[in-house]
């Protein structure tokens, strides 16, 4: 294989960012070989996707057999820990969705991978310890979220650190909507976000803005800024994906129509920049304006639960976290509403006990004990 | 003198550029120091400035007499050449208006300086010049005019050439006006900027939008970026100061209140950047929206005008500014009418004669022709 094709392995390959990865993958064609696909339950597309990529290395939760391993020239079945710190990987993207991604990120940055992340969770719940090993490793942090892949770029020949970033959000389907109004939601309107296409976890967060929540805490570890330093803004166009304020006061945005694509390869082919034809081109004669707007904090309290959580620090993120998992889930299955899923989360966090300095066990644990308590406090109230 | 102390030479320092780099040099005290001033006619100002900075060197047009030079410990006069070649200046300030810095920009690049160039008329008479001296010489051309400051701003840290330039312009006092209105338009109307507080001379350029086309050939020249691949938007705030289009489509854009002083320190500190508590820092609870639209070349023909003689070159846009100088000072005159400014350049450039390659005289030669030229087809129509 030539030396300058890069060895991929994706785990989460069949999900939202998964799928759009490997199309990237089959633009930028020859530049990447992926030797590595890990899935979850969607076993007919994972066996698709080995089909046409020839993984060396495959992972599945599902029961069900994927065909296309263990046979002559097929994929060996790894864990996911495994394809992460793989010595015939050199890129691991973290497309999995929830709390799943965060032993196999440290796999990665422990064995001192490029860990493209598009998965919040594991800077959430172990920021402090993943950062503290990609410094001993040399791992090198990749983020796909369009808004940290936004401040990467505006930061990019820059010397300093920035003065203050400023995280852009939708403001998602619900901007404006009066407490009433949000109570009678449904999982189907919520999973309708105005301008991106993302999974079902991601769409909801977005709508309760507790992704974006989750989001200082990722630019806080990415970036080594302070959260004092990190604020958001209501943008709805989702062309401005984030801006960065320097020392002088200047400030620098990217800016694209909303679409992974561009951030997933930026990650990947970085510091090169590579015309991709798929790609959607701003318009500038179609976009008469740009809108800002504070966000809601009343009505979309999971945003400042987040902020609340990441004051606090250790434990606290991954109990937010791992309640947020539950009660989204809970929601999805119309089993509680929409303004129930702060509610739960809330909860929650004023019965944790926050263990500070976590180490992995400790996150681990606290992330069991708070989907347990999440659980406890919605079959009490029912 | 410490070593880290930075010599700086302002020509033009009475002007509204000269001026705010004062004050921004008084903002960063101990890391400049100013050696030479130079000025045009103001004489009561430089003298205060040469009582405040005790400049080694300095230069002025009027035949009133400058205290402070000649005397013991006071400054020598020189010519503007010599100040800008001088082995004591680090960096020279060019904030003349007009064809005046032309000749010292080209003295103070072939020496191998830093040439902060406010002054767009240099690049767009003898752009292929001047850079293919700093080429030789290793002079650096840093941008002070804020669009220029935002796209090398942009482009900090890429390493491969821009996909594209989108130079934003305020459009003027008088966007969306009907061609009656604009025949009706004094100079204290033209005067009045919307958003920038700027010299006569570029103040009424901007209000034909002919500012905009010297900034495209400037761009052209400063970043060595094809023609076909600047455009110009309006976007009436002013906050955004240019845009930059990557291969991958993304976009990196700058913001800031319009305040020159940012661009000015910017290019003297670069690559630090450093806090001024006097710069107005861009507050996003009050910008609610930021507009586009694109230009109006029928209403704003100096525009169209100014590409034409970009595409053209050689001497095309040494005829074009030499004509807009004469025009914009008939119409601070009022003694031709606000859309007469575009009539009179256009007559200029239909009786010119382009030079290709042209050598430096050849451009000063066509300037004075111009000139010439634009008062006689005054002097036919009165």
């Amino acid at each position: 294989m030539d030396d300058s094709v890069k060895k991929l392995a994706i785990l989460g390959s069949t999900g939202s960012i998964g799928r759009q990865t490997l199309q990237v993958v089959r633009n930028l064609d020859g530049r990447f070989r992926v030797v590595g696909l890990a899935a979850g339950q969607n076993i007919e597309l994972l066996s698709k996707q080995v089909a046409e990529f020839k993984p060396e290395f495959i992972y599945y939760q599902s029961k069900n057999h994927v065909p296309g391993h263990s046979h002559d020239r097929g994929s060996q079945l790894l864990s996911l820990e495994e394809i992460a710190a793989h010595p015939d990987v050199d890129i691991v993207v973290i497309a999995t969705s929830g709390k799943t991604g965060l032993s196999a990120t440290l796999a990665a940055v422990k064995a001192g991978k490029k860990v493209a992340l598009a998965n919040k969770e594991p800077l959430v719940m172990a920021g402090e310890i993943i950062t503290r090993e990609a410094k001993k490793s040399g791992a090198q942090l990749l983020p796909i979220d369009s808004e940290h892949s936004a401040i990467w770029q505006c930061l990019n020949g820059e010397s300093q650190p920035p003065k203050r970033i400023l995280l852009t959000a939708s403001g998602g389907p619900f901007r404006g909507f009066s407490l009433k109004q949000l109570s009678e939601v449904t999982p189907q309107q919520a999973l309708q976000h105005p301008s991106w296409q993302m999974g079902k976890k991601v769409t909801i967060d977005s709508a309760t803005l507790m992704n974006k929540g989750l989001e200082i805490m990722e630019a806080r570890w990415l970036f080594d800024v302070p959260l004092a330093r990190i604020d958001v803004i209501i943008h709805p166009q989702s062309i401005i994906h984030s801006m960065v304020e320097f020392a002088d006061g200047s400030f620098k945005a990217q800016m694209s129509y909303p679409d992974m694509r561009l951030p997933i390869q930026y990650a990947l082919t970085w510091p090169e920049r590579v015309n991709n034809p798929d790609l959607p081109k701003l318009d500038w004669d179609k976009i008469k304006a740009l809108t800002f707007e504070p966000p809601d904090l009343k009505m979309f309290p999971c945003l400042e639960l987040a902020m609340q959580a990441a004051r606090t620090g250790g434990t606290s993120p991954a109990a937010l976290c791992a309640a947020d998992e539950v009660a989204v889930e809970l929601f999805l299955k119309e089993a509680i509403k929409f303004p129930d899923i702060a509610r739960l989360v809330e909860k929650v966090l004023q019965n944790h006990q926050t263990i500070f300095d976590p180490t992995l066990d400790d996150i681990i644990n606290i992330d069991g004990w708070a989907r347990e308590k999440a659980l406890q406090f919605f079959k009490k109230s029912n």
